[in-house]
């Protein structure tokens, strides 16, 4: 059962050391703490590997990179390689552009990621080692669905096997592989995609599962995801006559605060395949 | 009427670059969202050519500008102009520096606007081509009323001319104008001025207008203008006591999620001299 | 009474520079509307002379650090003082990289500093000149007790006298302190520890609150820290089922927008030792 990692996260207050967007960084710092995580942030070449020094994981985000933040990229990435801390990388926008594009599959090569994170164009663009994707969002072309679910689930695999990573890929249908087993879960909104920054915050989140829970990277990744998910239910559960997407961010955030182990158990919607 | 502005929006999802200010980007992205918009944010020089070139509109915002975005917005402005996608101009602040005045006069010559929208004293130092302003907010000196509203409806009109763009001046009194024409709009609560970014939140929703009404600069720009000031309108009429400006902003963004057709045409509150 | 010294923010609404990080920035500004004040953002080096020059007051905070703010932190910190603004510093981080510790201590030698506020450790990190730190939030070992008070009231003092600062000490029990005299707080609830950048909101605020009162920087600082502590505690006492941390942090903002003398008067809990 997935509450387990929840309870894990809880107890370990994992400090997570986070070079992401500035779009949606807020989130992802509250969400950290929703979860039971700590959040530092840090993005100057000079400081990136101290500050990833005393966290037990470095997530990457690629959302508003520029070239000092690359370099603090790579320097942060290399240093918790080398401290054997959990390291995730969220390849916003791969595929939009040859930066964004050039920078996660450097970033692949030259750091191991013990997760990688997005959407299933970001990660399709990834495989193929170029591509185009509709801006942060995934093409509705290459979606997962009940229809191409078992071609879904092949390509996660295989991703996750070529790349030596766990393949987080979010949407309608999330599947979270490694090179064997996959999780297919079905918990989730449409309507979180009217949020700014759910990825993102996922991310930082999923940072935490993995620090708080070494031995299980598939597990703790598919935990996650299905708390984010549950969240998003419990959330749009609360929603009320006159609410829109800015009151269910909080909410959404605020059900996070409040998942325990029990919910999450009852909550989580998946099969493993 | 201009119900039909937001339905287009609905409609066609339109993806927005922004280049703007850390301040307050994130409630930028969760309002284009809320409107029906999709927004992308990149500020690296190298990264901004190809974003922008995805999407249908940029929205420059000079809030926190710094040497790199400031490249990134010719850069990506005049990509923008090359491919005939709808551009905008936010120049916060300018008249409190001499690098955010000649930025955006600088701006002006090189870029092609559609619309440019800033506050009374902004657009005062554009067209004196230099001044000051008492910080991001209007100086009360300038400030449009019932008393000078004559004048500067020909002020506004006469700017637009100038310009070549469609002045977009809010405050207590907004106004929209074109050379010719000129939304005088009277929507809003003065409680907005408690929140940071309702302006810069506005410009990025209105790029979206721009996007999906491309036969339409001045009637789309004054629907989203009509938008935001309902939005706060209705926004205010759902607070409860204890409330204060950080439920108001999700009240308002809240509302412009649930803005249609109908609401927008019945609300919209303006005249056009 | 401390409710005098809010009453006077809201008279005198003192415009505020901020050189912050991009993490907490957007709360800051809102927290700096609630309170009665005006904010506005620079960190390029070409611009935060001029911007400094026309506000009241500057908030340095030193949590997302880059070469390019580090140089405006300084350029703007010796206008502010040229110019006789109150200044304040938040060593957000100080002790927890190389890059953090010296960059603060470098600001005290070369600009004067009203106020710095921050958490135990990173106040014990400047005391000493150098130190480490468990990233952004101050160590378990640090915390100010009820047992070990007397000491750090002390060391409160001692701070405040060598550093020429008033020392603004926050945590479970704040302590603000001169030379002579140190506020002993206790105000606040643990919860908003899970709230992101409270700490930066109350240095925020708390230099309008300097700004605003002039001739009192010892009272003017505990005046804010008593603000935010019962803002927290009346944000808690609003709090419904299934509320979490991302609406507490509306709820404390609100409560601060709704302070007023008489509540600040009523439910400031402090002593002076």
């Amino acid at each position: 059962m997935l509450g387990t990692y929840i309870e894990n996260v809880r107890k370990c207050v994992p400090l997570v050391h986070n070079i992401t967007n500035y779009v949606t960084v807020n989130d992802v710092a509250n969400v950290l703490l929703a979860c039971g995580g700590s959040p530092i942030m840090s993005d100057e070449p000079e400081d990136v590997a101290e500050i990833t020094a005393i966290c037990g994981g470095l997530n990457i985000n690629i959302g508003t990179l520029n070239k000092r933040s690359i370099e603090s990229m790579f320097t942060a990435g290399k240093k918790a390689n080398a401290l054997n801390h959990r390291v995730l990388l969220d390849p916003v926008g791969a595929g939009a552009s040859t930066l964004r594009t050039d920078t996660a599959l450097k970033l692949m090569k030259e750091v191991k990621f013990d997760v990688i994170r997005g959407n299933i164009s970001e990660i399709k663009t990834l495989a193929r080692g170029s591509g185009t994707t509709k801006g942060v969002d995934a093409d509705v072309a290459d979606a997962v669905t009940e229809e191409n679910l078992e071609d879904a689930v092949r390509f996660a695999k295989r991703f996750a096997e070529k790349s030596g990573s766990v393949a987080a890929i979010t949407g309608a249908i999330d599947l979270v592989a490694d090179s064997e087993r996959c999780y297919v879960i079905r918990n989730g909104r449409p309507e979180m995609g009217k949020i700014t920054g759910t990825g993102c915050q996922l991310s930082g989140m999923m940072t935490a599962f993995l620090v708080a829970n070494p031995d299980h990277m598939l597990e703790a990744a598919a935990a996650a995801v299905c708390t984010m998910g549950l969240a998003g239910e419990i959330g749009f559960s609360r929603m009320q006559e006159g609410d829109g997407n800015s009151t269910y961010r909080n909410r959404i955030i605020d059900a996070i605060y409040n998942m325990d182990k029990d919910t999450l158990d009852k909550g989580a919607n998946y099969e493993v395949r």
